[in-house]
């Protein structure tokens, strides 16, 4: 008997959120599952970790049974304690999302979803985050499915160390997405803005607010795939050296 | 008369630290100074942006004058807030830090110090984070000394858009220190633990520990460089991409 593979889920939307439960949903069909998520939601958390205050780990209930554990941490800080402190063997993939929302472009920087497989990926779990690119009446469906697919390639293929998936999903019906493509992490710039209101107490606050400007619509570019119906997939990884700036820097002769 | 440059100042240790008071005092010499902090102590908060709480500015003082904006955010927020809503026009340089602590190797995807640079960069402004690698009994001066060095260097040179710098600062005197090395991020991979605890109402809870196993001693890398009493320099960029397995990841051939 060959033994099941096991899946670790989570995500940045919270235990509770229905993308992780379709995921769920799909993943199970293959292997074991042990969702760890966050309590609460997590967005726009980036790579945090937990530092400065205890985690703590609960049971969820889900219908009646047990879910998953939540955490009062991070996606990242999820991933670390389900391989820490909560498994006793490595999972063999590691799955974040299914996210309410893009993450594409220069966006992915500030994701807990795509952190969290960042963390796989550091720990030498081939894993990957998936988002479906609405916030508007999501239909995770298609999304899962793809992910069991996805996770069905990983199995197999394996990843190279460092190497994680990062995959977006187009809103639409199943048979109106044309395809799967590879794409690299877009870099257009977002037009930031700040909202400034008085709050009742005469004290002013800022929210911040903007909307992507330039979007690159290449379909080899995260953002340009999803806008042409193509599941996005973009390899990624942690190392941030711009190698081929080094040789130029040196030229600087930056003395001590 | 030549326009005098302005240097955007933050960190993630709180607008209160003295490692952005010594840099302020080194930086003043050159520029114009506006100081835009986190209000309290923001560590391993990664590239965290502030969504769904309002952001408040207040001035801050330091021996009875004003010094800075003191946010309740993120260094990310910091430098948007600075750049989209107190500054009315760019500033030059942003310069995070100086960071009581080394931010090298895979630690600085988790970095509030190196993230505040990060949106300098996005922003599209020459911008470094510099960090002191020690816990214990910090002197600022001479990484104060070389922060005002490097923005001279940066001033006259620029910087290609999409690039920024990471430099970490060896915690010994001026003379002990041998010169300064070009890097590139160290890939070693922390050793982790979490110490399992029970709390006086016998609840479990956890705590992250944890050291960096076979550290790269190479000077070319940054935890090398400044064990070896270099002043590490390190070339980041925010564009994930893994490049060379794109045309890898397409021979898989992923169906929709």
């Amino acid at each position: 008997m060959t033994k099941e593979p096991l899946f670790l889920l989570t995500n940045d939307d919270g235990i509770d959120a229905p993308g992780l439960y379709a995921l769920s949903q799909q993943l199970q069909k293959i292997g074991n599952l042990i969702i760890v998520a966050p309590s609460v939601e997590r967005s726009a958390v980036g790579h945090a970790i937990t530092l400065f205050d205890p985690l703590r780990v609960w049971d969820y209930q889900c219908n009646g049974s047990f879910y998953g554990y939540a955490v009062n941490g991070t996606p990242a800080d999820c991933v670390k304690i389900a391989c820490g402190a909560i498994l006793d063997r490595k999972p063999d993939i590691v799955v974040s999302g299914i996210n309410l929302g893009p993450n594409t472009g220069i966006n992915i920087i500030y994701s807990g979803t795509v952190s969290a497989a960042t963390e796989g990926a550091i720990l030498g779990i081939p894993s990957f985050s998936i988002s479906l690119a609405t916030y508007k009446n999501p239909d995770f469906k298609y999304a899962a499915k793809f992910a069991l697919r996805l996770a069905g390639s990983l199995l197999e293929k394996g990843l190279p160390r460092g190497i994680y998936l990062n995959v977006n999903v187009p809103p639409c019906a199943e048979h109106k997405i044309k395809g799967v493509a590879v794409t690299r992490q877009g870099l257009a710039i977002f037009e930031e803005k700040f909202d400034k209101r008085v709050d009742p107490r005469g004290r002013v606050y800022y929210w911040l607010t903007g909307q992507k400007v330039d979007k690159e619509n290449d379909i080899d570019v995260d953002d340009g795939a999803i806008q042409d119906k193509m599941v996005s997939v973009t390899p990624v990884h942690y190392d941030l050296t711009r190698y081929d700036f080094l040789a130029k820097l040196r030229e600087w002769r930056l003395e001590k």
